[in-house]
């Protein structure tokens, strides 16, 4: 197999250790042995001839971005090769007439906003990280804009795919929607890499705002900054961004950034639209607002004085670990009805607060989906087995809710036991049917989302 | 198996002649032989016992809600019997605080409309027909709202579905998003009835606008109508409604309602939003269209004079079989990128015109989906070639756009062929591998999306 990798692919097929550990590990923290070897693909055809070979040898293929996923996607667990797409950065159709773009998948959102910046267009979808667009698409990814334009499930036109036979395929076209057959591109958006490679992308864009608005507000309680969050999504206000930050966010934030932010649980939101809209927006917000305890609203309208208001929250993820050195993250990612989240989300605080372990929380509360990041040493078990206790708690709450497990993440392999409590042993049998059909011998990123 | 599903539902299992031929035929244009017997569902339980007395016997069965599909889904082609959902027809959990409603599959658009009434929301799709939410989903239907509120692609947020085994599964949740494995929802929403039969639907609901308003505007041709179109679009007016009718078609109407129109190319628009956007979008386009040779427009707010302008596009279906007595419509479905409606649609205006054919136009044109409506003589073979030439042209040149054969009507018996040149062999026989392993005995509406 490797004979055979090197014989066609010479130096972008790499064996060194290295690189094989780069491939072999993400965001999470599990410790599985790096893949066998990293095949540097810079076409479909070199994706096809590469899962080809791997489909000859019954070899596990895990296609490879940027390696930011939080879930394990992308370790080794069953052995095999990494397929690193990184290099497949091409935006290859810019079709700002029909606010769409098609990129290759190693394309990074921030790239991609960079290429389509003269349109007067953008992609809005922002996870944390600067992932790629394939694997945004493989794990249906989502982030802070998603309250008003959806996630790649919502913006995912088309896709082109190499099959587990190495075989490449198209799933969807170029039009707003279509009835024609099985919906293919959302089966393989979110699909973890388990069904096939994806080779291209062709997403939705959006006009840039023409006013764009943002403002923070600090409230005395966690809970005054849900019930505020809830009001506006029931009465529809058409917000971009609403996205809460716990006290200790704050705190965390204040000290790694040398800001003086109130340390007092927050808002983050920001208003897209027509001047008279934004404001409009703003106006009932602030109404709410108040209603529940908010007060101290900062408002910025400038692209630098946003910046400015955004850093405690763009800053919280690495803020939090630099808290207390050493420690290891573990992220929740439940997602809930927006009127269950004030419900899920204060007696989980409530527990966190009990357990003594530091933690910080942000959310997408717009979308009901929120993170606990529960900071541990990883050489204390004690720890570890907290952090679980915790997180077990929270997504037994979610699903009892009527939520889910995981809002954006994806199952990886931390959350396949909370597949089967949410969708039911019948609908995740149905995945493996799936799975055993379009890739029967099992070697397109095997063991993730379920055991097979 | 007649006498097992006597036996098991009794009086609810007909095999009358002219019971079994209301359920052997739908809205399009196709002459097959009715079902063996039709079984009158209640429960999910009783689906859950048909299919399975059906798949013992390897039987046919095909879900049956109110027959307004276009497609010939609803037809016998291979055999067996029909399951009529109309009966499960309880609105079973309307959740106004998470805007999410849960329905039986017998639920009908406007039925659920008027049991949500008091909520102050509302349920935005609206194909032409009075539909099952159950049929809905199971074509991905859409209509004149989804240009601003999407399609059941977008709306449907989780299931419960009777597979060909007869179990019961559930898919997706209540919550907004998910990134919880294979996107089953999706992939029963749009499958025609050939993976399960669907016994419940959960959908997105939306808060009813603070004003709505409602114009039309005249052209002195197609084309001024749909560069006005495309524009707004280009420039992300969130217009509710923008309904491209032709002269015919108006012509048609005129005759039927005895209404005066000026006959004339027109765009029937609808803004939702607070008053003050809804003024301003309604300037913006005003302007546009002027830029194009808009005139005549007229306003209507309140919703007795809205029901007055949209009378044209609600009896044009209708006003045009009537224009010429004996004959049968062929509906046209393609969807292209917005960018390309101008050239798609024109081309194919002089091709009807140049052919004699009577024709009426209609459009979903801000999603860039219109449907030709030709009325031919069904006892003249000569016509009918007309016509489906007319359509293959038609076909050709939107999948050449980068569009769809069908952007809501689904692909049933007619557009088979079609699919395969839009999806391409390898992704069609990507669908079929699916099918064959969710439903190993095709008993699912067999013959329908593909041949198996």
């Amino acid at each position: 197999m490797l004979a055979a990798l090197k014989a066609r692919f010479g130096e972008r097929c790499s064996t060194a250790l290295a690189v094989r550990e780069q491939h072999g590990r993400d965001e999470s923290s599990f410790e599985v042995p790096p893949p066998a070897a990293v095949v540097f693909a810079e076409s479909t055809g070199d994706v096809a001839d590469a899962v080809r070979l791997a489909a000859e040898h019954d070899t596990p293929v895990i296609p490879f971005g940027v390696g930011s996923s939080l879930e394990g996607h992308l370790l080794a667990v069953q052995g095999g090769i990494s397929i690193d797409v990184s290099r497949m950065d091409k935006v290859l159709a810019i079709n700002a007439e029909d606010l769409t773009v098609t990129v290759q998948p190693g394309v990074t959102r921030k790239r991609l906003n960079e290429e389509i910046k003269s349109t007067g267009l953008f992609f809005p979808i922002d996870p944390g990280a600067d992932a790629t667009l394939g694997g945004m698409a493989a794990t249906r990814a989502s982030g802070t804009n998603a309250v008003r334009y959806g996630t790649m499930r919502e913006n995912v036109l088309a896709l082109e795919v190499v099959t587990a036979s190495g075989e490449v395929i198209r799933t969807g076209t170029r039009a707003k929607k279509s009835s024609a057959g099985y919906d293919l591109t959302r089966l393989f958006v979110g699909s973890e890499g388990t069904l096939g490679v994806i080779t291209e992308v062709t997403v939705r864009l959006y006009p840039l705002p023409e006013a764009i608005s943002a403002a923070i507000c600090s409230f005395p309680s966690i809970e005054g900054a849900v019930r505020t969050t809830i009001e506006m999504m029931q009465i529809g206000v058409p917000i971009a961004r609403v996205e809460l930050i716990d006290r200790n966010a704050v705190r965390m934030v204040n000290k790694h950034s040398k800001l003086d932010l109130r340390e007092q649980p927050m808002l983050l939101m920001e208003f897209h639209g027509s001047p008279a809209g934004v404001q409009e927006q703003a106006e009932l917000v602030q109404e709410l607002a108040s209603g529940h305890g908010g007060e101290a609203f900062e408002w910025a309208t400038t692209p630098e004085e946003r910046t400015r208001l955004w850093t405690a929250r763009h800053n919280a993820y690495f803020a939090g670990i630099q808290s207390r050195p050493g420690c290891r993250a573990i992220s929740t990612d439940t997602c809930v009805p927006i009127s269950r989240l004030a419900d899920c989300l204060l007696d989980s605080v409530r527990e966190a607060d009990e357990s003594g372990l530091p933690y910080f929380l942000v959310g997408h509360v717009g979308d009901g989906n929120f993170h606990f990041g529960y900071l541990l040493d990883p050489n204390d078990p004690q720890e570890r087995e907290t952090a679980e206790r915790l997180n077990h708690a929270l997504v037994s709450r979610a699903l009892s809710l009527g939520g889910t497990c995981t809002g954006e993440h994806g199952v990886g392999l931390h959350k396949m036991d909370f597949l089967v409590t949410e969708a039911g042993a019948g609908a995740v049998e149905m995945m493996r049917t799936i799975k055993r059909a379009l890739d029967p011998r099992n070697i397109m990123n095997p063991g993730k989302i379920f055991s097979i």
